[in-house]
């Protein structure tokens, strides 16, 4: 069977030629590439590639973990990952965790066991010991907060952003506000959390539990928002939603059941994905495209700790 | 350093107890599982994967190609290969194409050098040669119609789906009636193209070529279809929408505009996402979660090529 030396002499060019056509990297003429093609059809020549990565240590994998594929946040920051990473010849392992620990804990083996170059976690389950058993065998990236921790991140700080929203609902008069957020337990929830307790002690308002709404992720579940506030006795006049899906959700609802926003509930987004473009939600903009490309950046790292916090940015439309 | 039979002997148990716990298969003791763990960390033992795959010609990935990360139809596909996969300890490798054929040839590429067991696509671009010439590679399914080809399909029929559409709206007394896709080339965008065509010569209704709306992905497209009609002197009555996605976004403007839907205009979706169920847009039910499955079961069968038709299901609701 033919290798890599013998294509080279049939091609008439040098091996790291064959090795850049197999490889699909740039700078190699189209004349050469033609010749290193017939070769390789001439002769019987099958690269197994894996024995190529396991030489070079690299497999040109990137690992990504998300608890859904099919949510509008996580398909932004997994196309601004994918995208940088084609340009650079890098394919995505998509973890699709259902928020499991188990399959995260997967993905960070598949690290360990240089099955993959690198790992972003897009929305983290794990307890940090167990990342930090993992951050010697490859770059680790989060997007969340993680100054002073040992991995990567690219993150929004989402108690300021958090706190910015409320006092810009209350400064609109709003002395009752709510917020909608998916689990509790995540690191940017809890920031949240610690924001509106802040915001409330601040002025002096009375923590309501039943104003906060909890498993809030898609379009969908803004229907049973609604049906909570209709049966409250005093539902709060405001309501921060950390998804804009959810606040589309909701405004759909609110007009068929004819309640007024914003006069009878005021309603902000975060995101400001197209649905909160085309149905006129004030919300707060993250770049998730741009978040998801900078993820990628960080995971090429393989030498530097850093933290790219990312500022939001409040896009006043007719919600408010 | 030490070797799998090393551990093996350290922990108490067999090789083959020692391989499963390492690549986490079911059917071992809680018990035994710890002892292999142990041993592990007590001695310096880090298997490299790719050497284990490579012996085994296994990689436990497969390929998924598809044009974009972030559009509910596709999210649901992934979802529904990935929640198979999950239970199969198979990880995902997202090809993300934009519809530029390079990618869906990088894709082959990794099947042919056996970077990943099986391949599905889910929305193809490369011409059927080229497919042809990557069968013999391993399981390459796709998600259209391909009875008569070397590889399995999980499909709709586009061409009955569309048809069957189509004489609702006749029946519902629209005679003049648009439709909106996404790419005109797609091999299932030819089989509507085909029953409208067929649909207007059976009730002697004249082709009217801006009657068509192409590049409708998403519910931002909404707001262009809207535009341009309302610029027609003689618009369509009703328009056929291939995504729910971009008729809610049609809907949604029509709304602000104070177009009455369906008595100016009616509208009928596809795939019924949540979306469609939450502004009571009547659609055609696409299970596509349940198609990411049979795509998955499909992809790791080895030796049938087999060709499951699914069943669309109109669901009536307002917009018609």
């Amino acid at each position: 069977m033919a290798n890599i030396k013998d294509i080279a002499k049939m091609a008439g060019v040098s091996v790291t030629t064959v090795s850049r056509v197999l490889n699909n990297q740039p700078y190699v003429s189209a004349e050469k590439k033609d010749a290193v093609r017939r070769a390789i059809e001439n002769s019987n020549y099958q690269p197994n590639i894996n024995a190529v990565h396991l030489s070079r240590g690299k497999t040109f994998l990137i690992g990504v973990v998300v608890p859904f594929s099919n949510h509008p946040y996580f398909g932004l920051l997994i196309e601004g990952i994918a995208n940088e990473a084609l340009k650079n010849n890098y394919k995505l392992v998509l973890f699709q965790t259902n928020y499991e620990e188990s399959r995260e804990i997967e993905a960070l083996t598949m690290l360990k066991y240089k099955q993959i170059d690198a790992l972003i976690i897009c929305s983290r389950i794990c307890e940090w010991d167990i990342i930090n058993d993992h951050v010697s065998y490859g770059p680790i990236i989060l997007c969340e907060d993680a100054r002073g921790r040992k991995v990567s991140s690219t993150f929004i700080d989402h108690y300021k952003s958090f706190s910015k929203a409320l006092e810009y609902l209350y400064q609109r008069g709003h002395k009752k506000i709510g917020y909608c957020i998916g689990r509790r337990t995540g690191a940017n929830s809890q920031q949240r959390e610690t924001a509106y307790k802040d915001f409330l002690m601040k002025f002096n308002e009375r923590l309501e539990e039943n104003f906060i709404f909890l498993e809030c992720f898609n379009f969908e579940d803004g229907e049973r928002v609604v049906e909570r506030l209709i049966n409250m006795s005093n539902p709060p006049s405001a309501l921060l939603v950390s998804s804009d899906q959810v606040a589309a959700g909701i405004l759909t609802c609110c007009k068929e059941l004819n309640i007024l926003v914003p006069d009878e509930l005021a309603l902000m987004g975060f995101d400001n994905q197209p649905i909160a473009k085309i149905m006129n939600i004030t919300t707060l903009e993250v770049p998730l495209i741009e978040i998801g490309r900078r993820l990628y950046i960080q995971a090429m790292d393989n030498t530097t700790i850093s933290h790219d916090e990312i500022q939001v940015k409040l896009i006043e439309r007719l919600t408010v």
